[in-house]
């Protein structure tokens, strides 16, 4: 079987770009990783374009990837339009690398972009808002809610189910609030040196505390933001990737899973598969990008993902070893809370980061020789579990 | 390489049903493919959904494929949501077989849905409508109309853009409004005979010809309905399909092309792949499906299938060989325009017809002996030619 290897990368800044459309992100970020790779647009045999909410946002309900790819030059190329909510990207970059695994295409470009930005910021909370089962919100609210007062429409109903997702947390883990807020003062650190982040300013423990009440435990540095970008990649067969570049990164494991059927938190059942595939180990990787939409989701990924045992989330982050100059650090990148969260693009943002952390190009935040890198990107909400988790594992050849 | 088998194939009737849901059709759809083929749903390892426009007549925008399937009984496999306009249907059959293509499964379970009406008509059309692109919208209906009127919102924009494809046609083969009507003529007799058609009563030329003007050279009932439904397939690697059942039908090719960056009709680029992948030319053809959003469609399409030559098309559909009972039968299942054209769901339904004509279980509107079908399905509208066209071919084991 063709292993599939990554020949290219780039990205968009993240933030709010109110000027900026899709089309012209993409663009952006697919000539980004098609210069980085050494090929023009009439090289690439197929697309991949993961985007999330464009149909409710800009109106473009259809055949994105087309319409925000042709000006680039592309020849008459399957281009397939993938969606999986907040795994969008991750979840186009699953489909690259099975293509690639079938002998199909020895060369595949996959996009992810997404505007989330709507000058009626509700519009950009409720197209959020549809990622979850709409014929069954009001049980899914009084599932959330209880007695407590629903949703105001001035946040994102995603924030409800982090904050009880939160609480949950903290009632197995004795995880407190100013946990939390080191999460976001960790992310903000990490972002500083990172130039692509949405914001790059250091916050306090005491800042992220007293910064606006969202929901729950959770304030508003807790939170990922609204924001815009776009992100690519190029992926090659071994053979192919061999003739193009000496520092190409190998996809040693690619694996998505639902939340349907299953009690289990599918983050774990899909690293438990991916480090299957990889055959590794917890232990073995050196750096990790998590699907840190809120400050707790980093602490359980920590359990989900085996970096440290049940409950252990807050002593591993106190710890310092998921800081850059850590064992094993997180995040690097400023993750979801600090680079931002253009939905559609941040599955494909986090494989820009590893991919360069695996090469050693990531300067002031570079993870020092970093070999192997996981990535977890979630989407979507079933009620009590994500719609759909990818695990990615890179690894330096 | 593993080659995909359909082993599982169902469908939903089609038609305008105000009173059902995606879920509802999508369920119906996977329980009758999952009962053709024998398995239960947590025998499926992998499922693909192909949906075009619920974000805008549903509101659900994301993770739509979890969310109508998840009284299912699905393990926590992959769900991956996949998106070509018109095309999406059998997008999502070309992933499947894909994925069956690199031994990543070997039961792969593919949904297409739709739900199109709207109690406000309107609203099914604007959604159509956005299979285009919007930001360039003017120019686009610049080079549509020239300066005659614009399309009025009481019918599809398509439909001028099929409109503007006929007059063309026109021009080039000689074709008539009577020979558009005859296609029309030839699917509702076809149709006649499928119980899941949406509409099923024969029509004479006058009638085709003296119903409601729509654009240009067409007429209602040259036009594809706005309509309701679901199809499923049922996926397997050869070696899991013998084990299965005498009367599996293999997938002898799966091509996916997009209009970008060529001057050629992409359905015409995506047959001549398809027979090199199948190692059969047009000659081999038994029956066929294509899509006949307007009737003019199929008579283009005679011509890029290699099945007449250029300009030949009126005259292969008056010889009556592409009749039920003629040399090469064309939509036995009644087409777009009389079968019904729920978006999303089309493409599968194509192939839920096709795999039921291999396997000799069509009853009055049966295919003779058929070997070798194909299916053309196209989605989208790039100016001058669709996002995305699919070439399936199949062929009895």
């Amino acid at each position: 079987m063709a292993r599939a290897t990554i020949v290219g990368a780039g990205m968009t800044r993240f933030g709010k770009f109110p000027d900026r459309t899709v089309r012209d992100l993409a663009e952006e970020a697919a000539r980004a990783a098609m210069g980085d790779a050494g090929v023009t647009a009439v090289d690439v045999q197929r697309v991949f374009f993961g985007n999330a909410v464009s149909g409710l946002i800009t109106g473009q309900e259809m055949i994105r990837g087309q319409i925000a790819l042709r000006d680039l030059g592309l020849g008459p190329i399957p281009v397939l339009n993938v969606e999986n909510a907040c795994a969008s990207g991750s979840s186009a970059v699953h489909q690259a690398v099975t293509s690639i695994e079938a002998g199909q295409s020895d060369l595949v470009m996959v996009v992810g972009a997404e505007k989330l930005t709507h000058e009626d910021k509700r519009r950009s909370f409720e197209a959020i808002g549809t990622a979850v089962d709409l014929e069954r919100l009001e049980q899914l609210e009084r599932d959330l809610y209880g007695d407590e007062p629903a949703a105001d429409g001035d946040r994102s109903f995603f924030m409800d189910v982090y904050a009880a997702m939160a609480k949950r947390y903290m009632d197995r883990s004795g995880a407190t609030e100013a946990d939390f807020a080191a999460v976001a003062v960790k992310s903000h650190d990490h972002a500083a040196t990172n130039p692509v982040a949405q914001y790059r300013d250091p916050v306090t423990v005491d800042q992220v505390l007293s910064s606006r009440h969202i929901s729950g435990p959770l304030t508003l540095l807790m939170c990922s933001p609204i924001g815009d970008g776009a992100a690519a990649l190029l992926l090659a067969s071994e053979e192919r990737a061999e003739q193009m570049r000496a520092d190409a990164v190998q996809v040693a494991a690619s694996v998505l899973v639902s939340g349907l059927g299953t009690d289990d938190d599918p983050a774990g059942i899909g690293a438990r598969q991916a480090y299957e595939q990889a055959g590794l180990g917890p232990d073995d990787v050196d750096v990790v990008e998590v699907h840190d939409a809120a400050a707790p989701a980093e602490l359980i990924m920590y359990e989900e993902l085996g970096l440290c045992g049940p409950g252990e989330g807050p002593k591993l982050l106190a710890s310092n070893e998921t800081r850059i100059g850590g064992r094993v650090p997180v995040n690097p990148s400023g993750g979801l809370i600090s680079k931002g969260h253009p939905v559609g693009a941040t599955g494909v943002a986090q494989l820009v980061e590893l991919t360069e952390q695996l090469r050693g190009r990531c300067g002031e935040r570079q993870v020092d020789g970093a070999r192997i890198a996981l990535a977890e990107n979630g989407g979507g909400y079933l009620g009590p579990h994500p719609a759909a988790v990818t695990i990615t594992m890179l690894q330096r050849g």
